[in-house]
């Protein structure tokens, strides 16, 4: 089994999407003295130019490396994501919409889970947020805490007294919080990717739920999006 | 989201490796009435061989659907299953092996969760056992426990509170006992296959655990092993 980093550092599984929340998640891992190994999923999504914004912030972060995992999960279906289903547009409620993808923390969890314990990572660190957010179950506290049990019980680690720790920094932000974290970080905002259904070239289609919660979050920071900057 | 079958029959997924576990607990779920998904997963392992078991057992299971999902696990490295390291033979102790694959049963278990959710399946059935196991932790009931749990908060059919149920019908019987109930169900075990390290035509070594695993049961329960009877 690989053991920790050569140089001793303390290294950190992050998932990384292409968002904005998983670009803040990393970059507050790598303030905390994290080492990072980058971890994203090429799962048949509609919005692949999120992989191309996952390399960019896996630069950003210093990451000692950055897998792109393919996992088959357009195979599932269920989901407006992955599926020949529309991504619903200008949405109000609290139902869970049906971007929402069946149990894809759980699966990106378990594999980020299975990397720390091959690479002897200490934490796995997840841009989960429960504020702002699109009603998705995987994204709050109480499931974040489940999935921490599984890694003490089901893996090599957890038996030996030292499963990774599942981190959720953004758990409790909401998105202008996120926005404001991401500055104070230095994170330019313009290498992320946040919409579900982008145009030809990547351009947002600022109606999504994922557009409207990013576009909410710099509004209340009094910031501007350089996504939408240059349009 | 496809809802249950037309036919109205229940559902259940079904992990199915080709080794004779998998094949006795979709027998189970079968003989307790349900109709049957049949998932595997191409994730680099080196007993390729067990895809083409899992086939012909989907097809004694009268599976409606045999997927097979690929998940780049060998990317992820750790285990003498998908990376460039001896399988242990001839194996004593109890500690964990090196065919041990970082947190593969919770990254197959999320798979099924996800599955199960696109489907509206109400049960997984996985083929664990925590009796005559190689000592992976994620065979136990422990485990099993602590993964319903992720399933119920983590997912909409558990905020609906209709989780799909984490069936594990052999987790507490021996070898023996499995073997006797594939007998009772007429599973024909020739089409199973259990080496992890298996020849250029599929046969098994006989010396590592699972082979050796398999033997002991076989024994035990008095019979014949027909991948031993040919040979």
């Amino acid at each position: 089994m690989v053991e920790l980093d050569k140089s001793g550092e303390k290294m950190a599984v992050v998932l990384v999407s292409g968002g904005m929340d998983s670009a803040v998640a990393g970059g507050l891992a790598r303030e905390a003295g994290y080492g990072i190994y980058a971890l994203s999923f090429d799962y048949g999504q509609r919005h692949r130019v999120e992989l191309e914004a996952a390399g960019r912030v896996s630069a950003w972060l210093d990451a000692v490396e950055h897998t792109v995992i393919r996992v088959e999960l357009e195979r599932i279906g269920g989901s407006a994501l992955t599926d020949d289903i529309a991504v619903p547009k200008d949405r109000s409620g609290s139902e869970i919409p049906s971007t929402y993808v069946p149990a894809r923390n759980i699966i990106f969890l378990s594999i980020a889970l299975s990397r720390a314990e091959a690479a002897g990572a200490e934490r796995i660190v997840i841009g989960a947020n429960a504020i702002d957010f699109s009603g998705y179950p995987d994204c709050r506290p109480l499931f974040i805490e489940s999935f921490q049990r599984v890694a003490e019980i089901g893996t090599r680690m957890g038996v030996e007294g030292r499963a990774p720790m599942v981190w959720a920094p953004l758990i409790d932000m909401s998105k202008a919080e996120i926005v404001k974290e991401g500055i104070r970080l230095g994170l330019d905002f313009g290498i992320t990717a946040s919409c579900y259904d982008p145009g030809p070239d990547g351009e947002p289609c600022d109606r999504c739920d994922a557009c409207r919660l990013r576009e909410k979050g710099f509004s209340q920071a009094g910031a501007m999006d350089p996504l939408q900057k240059d349009r």
